[in-house]
């Protein structure tokens, strides 16, 4: 055929040549979301073909640290042995603030109540949990341990709504990427139970009866195009957007200056489908970011500034909140001050710009070229406050307070052309927590499902996602949208 | 029949069971933009027929001030008879920065080349213009004056990149609420020119053939529906969604706490009936906020605070741009802070609460319950720099600088629960400058069109808004829709 097949414009099911591929249920992406739908699927005794662009399976989810964000029901059998009991309640609210002023409370629901549950099918499914605690603030442990404080429980403005608890529950692996292992246990899985995987298998665009239902797909496999007849649904779990820079500048502009976290294949197609058949997308401007702080932990201790001496975050509260803070700063230019007893190279990027050094703050406010007397003010009403253990203006920890006090003091840049940023999207097409697809009057599309990444999940708001949310999700709703496909019969 | 349409889901062609009015261009929604493109696809030949939910034409630009934001070119007329050169650069310029992150370079582009000439276009139309200038600093002129600096032109970081120039060019009427007078002018003239004006029509949804087309629209006229043929395109100018509760939760949640501005049928309908044929939306996130301010004018000369004491905003930018910072202050808590000379109780809101009132600022401190010491560091700070003409951090021009010095000294309430706001939205469909509505790998929808707050136009960012944006987008690109449709043929 010489047309031309393009994600944002479905193909009618009347020009569908033949059926080179008949299912049940047609999965895009085989990453978190795509096997744990397809698990599901085949458990419940739909034939599930599953179409990923790599060669290999795994996703974006096999770049991650391998964590997941659970707990709740008092807490997960590890959380429990640890001395961590942890109410529904409290993941609940703590989710729902996470989730920023357009948190899903359906989908929220439905989490917190099966979380703890959720975490006992993954370790069903074969990946290894060690059980052990490592208390402490980390981004991912460094060590095999598989429970740390992965968010932002611990600090303020979340730890006056929600009992805090460690939640990320990590894929026992030793050092960070973990993601790999985890990946490989679910996939490895999906196949056991005979799913039927292509790769190197590109989706090119849904395919949809005259009612707008979703029957199939299109997919080219070795330069040719396939036809797919999906008989109960296609699920779109093929990531979020953030390898896509014409989405990007049209969507999160903001964004742009980050490189990937992902491995590359998030090209937004998947979000791309769903809108060419009537879906309505939410938060699409969202993203997650990472600057380069700590470890070392000791950096949490200093306070970060922007160019009018201002003070803007608690700097205890996860990495990513501190990050989406410190590039929204005027002219983009920020700072994190530390002493002599506290420096430290960020571990993430060792060569960070150290701006300026000195015996004084009064010598730092100079080499900053900062408002005379601006800085020396905003040190001394921290530290007298420090010296207290109080922050009343931005409520950090005690546990992070301490006075500058040794010299020389030091200015470590955030301005933007100084550090290198990493991102990816969290907005998606709106879906029911079944993984159904919805559209604009918030109607279910017939036979289309959707989630991880592709849809806009938990995680929705950069201010408040925290490690875990964004696998926790997209296992989680991969396995709704799985099992909602195989359970219904799509005419 | 039995069938119920929703703007969501588009109906197919071959359920059309009769077609009841045959035109070449159909336009949902009779106000700025509808008018405007009525106009154009008028003088071009076509036939067109318009649908309009409301009793009697106008929109919610019949609620604006009917103002336009136009300049470039040298300067209108009216600009150069005062004095004001205005190079489209500085006009493209300031848009640009007014567009925020996502600004549509393409549609800056074409509009800063013709706005002098949109202008007198306008004046064409009959829209009337005085031709005089008000000096001062305004929301709209009070005065039957025409032309006033309408925003943030004057004001960092604008005029630090942008020349300024007066270009809030408004409708010759005394008192606000030209927009009424403004609307009446054009849609007489559309009628007048042979549209087909249909009053309490509401659209119901979009037709489209098998490849994704759209052919016509289904309207409800005295509960009936009747199915109606375009054959050049539809163009769907409903406005935004103000209006649609049920839309803002979803994609502008921050937007409920503010009452609408416009005339209550911004449902949305547009650019839901935009979404269900493929269309993707940008900046649906976005809204414009007023808040009670100036006048008194005197009022400028205060300084905002939030519950930090730390300010956040040059006082003397647009008010809308105010009202977005206010709004975005930790726990919803601001006030404004003023001495005895420059108080004065807001126009908008005369009743606002008075949340304290010192002969010193240590008291106003202790009353607000800020932290002790904090709110006389930033008074001394601000008054050092006040008198000295300068405003260091936040870049205040020096027209509305001076220190406090008049006891008493007060703090109006900007707490959330304090204020009333009002909002309209400022996302939507993506279109090209043309108005051809755009799918998500950013491809041309065949026979559909978008302009005014049905599509994400030259306003789509809260803190760049400023008066007569909206009106001078509608208008404009609703002409470039109604020019492109009636010169296209649609098979």
């Amino acid at each position: 055929m010489s047309k031309v097949f393009s994600p944002g414009r479905a193909l009618p099911v009347a020009d569908v040549p033949q059926w080179d591929i008949v299912t049940d249920v047609a999965i895009v992406g085989f990453g978190a979301a795509g096997s744990c739908a397809a698990i599901e699927a085949r458990n419940a005794g739909a034939t599930v073909d599953i179409f990923e662009l790599a060669s290999a399976p795994g996703g974006s989810a096999s770049w991650s640290g391998g964590e997941v964000y659970v707990g709740g029901s008092g807490g997960t059998a590890i959380q429990r042995e640890h001395g961590f009991e942890d109410k529904t309640e409290d993941l609940h609210n703590y989710l729902m603030m996470s989730g920023g002023p357009a948190a899903d409370k359906k989908k929220v629901g439905l989490y917190s109540e099966h979380a703890a549950d959720h975490y006992t099918w993954l370790e069903a499914q074969g990946v290894p949990f060690k059980g052990t605690y490592l208390p402490g603030k980390w981004i991912e442990p460094p060590t095999d341990d598989t429970l740390i404080w992965s968010g932002n429980e611990k600090a303020w403005p979340f730890s006056a709504h929600s009992k805090p608890a460690p939640r990320g529950h990590t894929v026992q692996f030793k050092g960070w990427g973990g993601g790999k292992l985890f990946m490989e246990k679910l996939c490895e899985q999906a196949v056991k139970l005979g799913v039927n995987a292509h790769y190197d298998a590109r989706a090119l665009c849904l395919i949809t009866d005259t009612e707008g239902a979703v029957k199939g797909l299109v997919v080219r496999v070795a330069g040719k195009e396939l036809f797919v007849q999906a008989h109960k649904g296609v699920i779109l779990s093929a990531g979020g957007f953030i390898g896509n820079p014409e989405m990007l500048e049209r969507y999160a502009p903001q964004a742009l200056d980050s490189d990937p976290i992902t491995g590359g294949n998030d090209n937004g197609s998947g979000i791309r489908m769903g809108i060419s058949v009537g879906a309505t997308t939410l938060n699409m401007q969202e993203f997650f970011v990472t600057i380069p702080f700590f470890p070392p932990d000791s950096l949490v201790k200093g306070i970060f500034i922007n160019e009018r001496s201002q003070r803007f975050i608690n700097e205890d509260t996860y990495h990513g909140r501190v990050g989406r803070h410190v590039i929204q700063q005027p002219n983009g230019r920020a700072w994190l001050l530390v002493d002599n007893d506290i420096f430290g190279r960020p571990l993430i990027q060792p060569d960070m710009n150290i701006a300026a050094v000195g015996e004084t703050w009064e010598e730092i406010e100079e080499e900053l070229e900062l408002e005379p007397g601006s800085l020396v003010a905003t040190i001394a009403e921290f530290n007298r406050h420090a010296a207290e253990g109080k922050d009343p203006y931005f409520h950090k920890s005690e546990e992070w307070l301490r006075p500058f006090q040794t010299p020389p003091f030091a200015a470590i840049s955030y301005c933007q052309d100084d550090i290198k940023t990493h991102a990816f999207t969290l907005g998606g097409l709106a879906t029911q927590p079944t993984g159904e697809v919805l559209n604009a009057d918030g109607q279910v599309i017939a036979g289309l499902y959707a989630a991880g990444r592709t849809a806009c999940g938990l995680p929705r708001w950069g201010e408040g996602y925290s490690s875990g949310m964004s696998l926790g999700d997209s296992t989680f709703f991969g396995r709704q949208a799985g099992l909602s496909a195989a359970s219904i019969t799509n005419g």
